[in-house]
């Protein structure tokens, strides 16, 4: 199996809720920085899994709407915790719809799994994977 | 699937028994570098799949036996190569048993899977990765 | 002249005020990856700057009523702009504070210069970098 | 499952053909930085996937034939593309011959599955895993 | 004194002449990731040494001409050995050229130095620092 | 002011002397990933500061003698602490030597200023910096 992965980040506020969350109760914040690897089980007649310069714009073109915002205020996460293996699979199911609809450009057709990792420090990331 | 992962690290000397380690049969040392990721299929109730503090905990008290010792006079490796694979595994286990015993707390009963990589330099790592 | 440095981090809400910043004038939020820098020109009698272990201690504690919070409401920042480079020089001060107070344990005394970083994302950081 | 994994680079020169490549279709070239994981189901008798020595001089060995050359050039790669996913596979190949015929030392006749991958810059990377 | 460091990168061609650089007189590659820091002693009126976006966006302004190209092919190159520490100084002349003719935005007129890194491989980088 | 560093490890077991080192009295271990930067005022006639390939070759003849080895046993080292900062201030006297004694090829002969970095974990690192 190949895979392309590319990188890119956000930089948003948000809160949790749930005695779970301890301090992280209250408004904080993150710096995400967000990997999505797309898989093909062989290359396209190009030779790649998917043009990487086409996947930058469309990770970019996913995140925008997250960029510089309070996520506790966007309908779509309204009474959901944002946590960062959350926002793992929102990326995930934008992702995957470029792919569907043709926005990764020659060799997304053939895209049969994903992979996004999201960091949100040094010391801690997450991940959600699927086939597609 | 979703993971998180945490990462922790120990200071460690031990040296290895066998032709095949060359100088490292001399007593050395190194710097873990140690990441724990955890798997669930779906997200707990809060929207996770084990909170980040309590694993960073967890992982901490795994890690303390080990960290400033010899891991030469450690009775738990008596005859044992303490390579960093083998490390992994051995961390594996006590993050496994963290798991069932309810100490990752919420959502740590629905961990199905564990994977832990050691980094033992800027070019060499080993991981260990199993089912429950 | 020798140095040591230590790692740790926050996770904060802040927004800006100023054209400048565009659409970082909405509340947003940032993972900060701080390291902290002790300078002296020689060794102490123990053969160290500082106790890399104190350090980190002093660090943290500088960093605890930062973490998990909004910077907007805290008292201290009242009217800045709680930018990456501005934060450098709270948290230089705090650290000063700390070795001229002895909080930084034997060989803290000697220090003379002290340098802030944060990172606050994979392409972007600040420093703030004095003589004490 | 076990894993051992080694890193190295290249720093070539290369073009491509084909729409899809827009600015890249021009000479330029890469830092390939290329890690090779090794997995084995248990240890070997030594208590290692592979002897990291080994290894890292066994991914040498595959490297130096493209270090510092125009891949354009080399008769292996005539009418290719040889982008970072086709390059993944080209080095999973040669390591799975070097685990095959032994060059690997001790563990290496275990090996039971190879991953490659090659990060092009800070931003991007690609990877080729399978079974042996 | 304050700094600021924004990242970015290029892949480029090019050969050296020389019988000091052995191989690398060949025409090979590299992924050249490049760091620029400016410095002002004291923050500006909005709190910044620089906006981080305008930084960002000069020094993708300045990278393009190199970005994709063999530069042993560029006139402003010709005769020279564009090695990492010389397009180091490369760079920094055109930030510097930035800063002075008020490209970089509010902040930007009072730079008094300018720091341009460049890591070719995850071992091995150079850099340039001046005072404008 | 231009820079070349270049990057190598070692894998040392060693303990300290002194109640301000706590546990790491004991016997551990450590890897250290050690950064050497040359200074030069202006460019050597080929247009570097000095061969990256020579500067590794240098940095790993020096680094030889302490890899794998029990630094409470080398009589270089008798009754004292080798801390972090202290090793860097070893290297750098090494790499001094090999400066001034021509082994780091042409451009060595003008290097004005070294700098060793040693980082022993993701989150602690120290440096000696000196003019030659």
């Amino acid at each position: 199996m190949y895979a392309v992965e590319v990188r890119d980040h956000v930089m948003i506020a948000h809160s949790f809720r749930g005695d779970l969350f301890g301090p992280a109760q209250k408004l904080h914040g993150a710096t995400f920085v967000i990997d999505v690897a797309f898989f093909r089980e062989d290359l396209s007649p190009d030779g790649v899994v998917v043009d990487i310069g086409r996947a930058h714009e469309a990770l970019k073109a996913t995140l925008a709407p997250l960029n510089y915002q309070n996520l506790d205020e966007l309908p779509q996460f309204s009474g959901l915790n944002t946590t960062t293996e959350f926002l793992c699979k929102h990326v995930f199911d934008a992702m995957a719809d470029a792919a569907r609809t043709g926005r990764l450009g020659p060799g997304g057709e053939g895209i049969v799994r994903i992979k996004v990792t999201i960091s949100e420090s040094h010391v801690a990331r997450a991940w959600y994977e699927s086939a597609l």
